[in-house]
């Protein structure tokens, strides 16, 4: 006994969702289809629309229905600063800090050599072909402090600086506001060894 | 700064997921249009097929995309015997048993007043109107043993007793195969209750 034909294909289709396997799979398709049909159908027309509208930015390539985004289209940005970025949340993060005038590459990823995500899958031809841009006089490194995003900025830092272009990275420390008996020690250790002189 | 409208839709649309969070609905948008457009489309149409030709059993109120699905309209199956349980996966749970001969009822829901699941959404009156059926020898309530499929199965089981239908429910003790060690206590506390005579 199986169910039915477009039940079943339903059900295999939500599983392409990462980390969704069988069981939730199978309670999404009973959700929507016995609760929340109209949800269904707006998701059915969403999906569409994104697919059919949405591409990558041919200047920083984040998701955008333009060929240039507005961020990159904008006369008010300062186009000797790109920040790199892994994802749209972690540009919009930086954004969200109102302390960053410059431009952006989204990476749409991070390298992770053991997932099969090597340069070209994150686009580095392109961010290389981008950072050639004579007006730009400094790229930050903006990807996570994890052990992935850590060795992206690093392999992408050798490649800018070995074309001489400037290359800085966020700076690592103690986060603003948490007290130091709640900060893992490597965080602490870091934020010694990049301690500031204090003027006054 | 927002994403474009296309991307903002699509996640919204994947928030009416069961248990899925803003975090999580960026994560199934981007993972689908950075790297599976193809399951997306998939996706797209499934969910626009489903909606369209998935209805629920005029009997038994599963899902299907006939009037009357295939297992109540099978001259094989005992019509004496009715089986109720609380979704189609716990259909599928008990055709694999191979054991059972007779048709279902498929509450899609269980009882939980806490959630607004009232007799109502669960479909109770047609339910009633089934088991009226002069043909019914027994209905066997196979709701979960969990809190709400029990109160679920004491409420169906005194309506259906009212009104002179004979009821059981699945025997409840130490599953098969398992050791007493690790069995929790209240199910060897039932076990003993509903202990069976031995011949010899």
């Amino acid at each position: 006994m199986k169910g039915p034909a477009p039940l079943e294909a339903l059900t295999a289709a939500l599983r392409r969702l990462p980390g969704v396997g069988a069981r939730t799979a199978q309670r999404f398709a009973y959700h929507l289809l016995q609760h929340d049909r109209e949800g269904a159908a707006l998701l059915s027309r969403a999906l569409g629309e994104a697919v059919e509208r949405i591409r990558h930015c041919a200047r920083c390539n984040t998701f955008t229905e333009l060929e240039i985004c507005e961020t990159c289209a904008s006369p008010r940005r300062d186009s000797s600063l790109l920040c790199v970025v892994e994802t749209p949340a972690d540009q919009l993060m930086v954004e969200q800090t109102m302390s960053f005038p410059g431009l952006y590459f989204v990476l749409m990823g991070r390298l992770s050599p053991l997932d099969g995500i090597g340069p070209r899958q994150i686009g580095l031809e392109r961010l290389l072909e981008r950072a050639s841009d004579p007006a730009l006089r400094e790229v930050i490194l903006a990807t996570n402090f994890t052990q992935e995003g850590e060795a992206t900025a690093h392999y992408i830092g050798e490649l800018l600086r070995a074309r001489g272009i400037r290359v800085s990275r966020l700076a690592r420390g103690v986060p603003v506001g948490s007290e130091l008996e709640y900060v893992d020690p490597s965080t602490i250790a870091q934020a010694l060894r990049d301690r500031r002189p204090v003027s006054g």
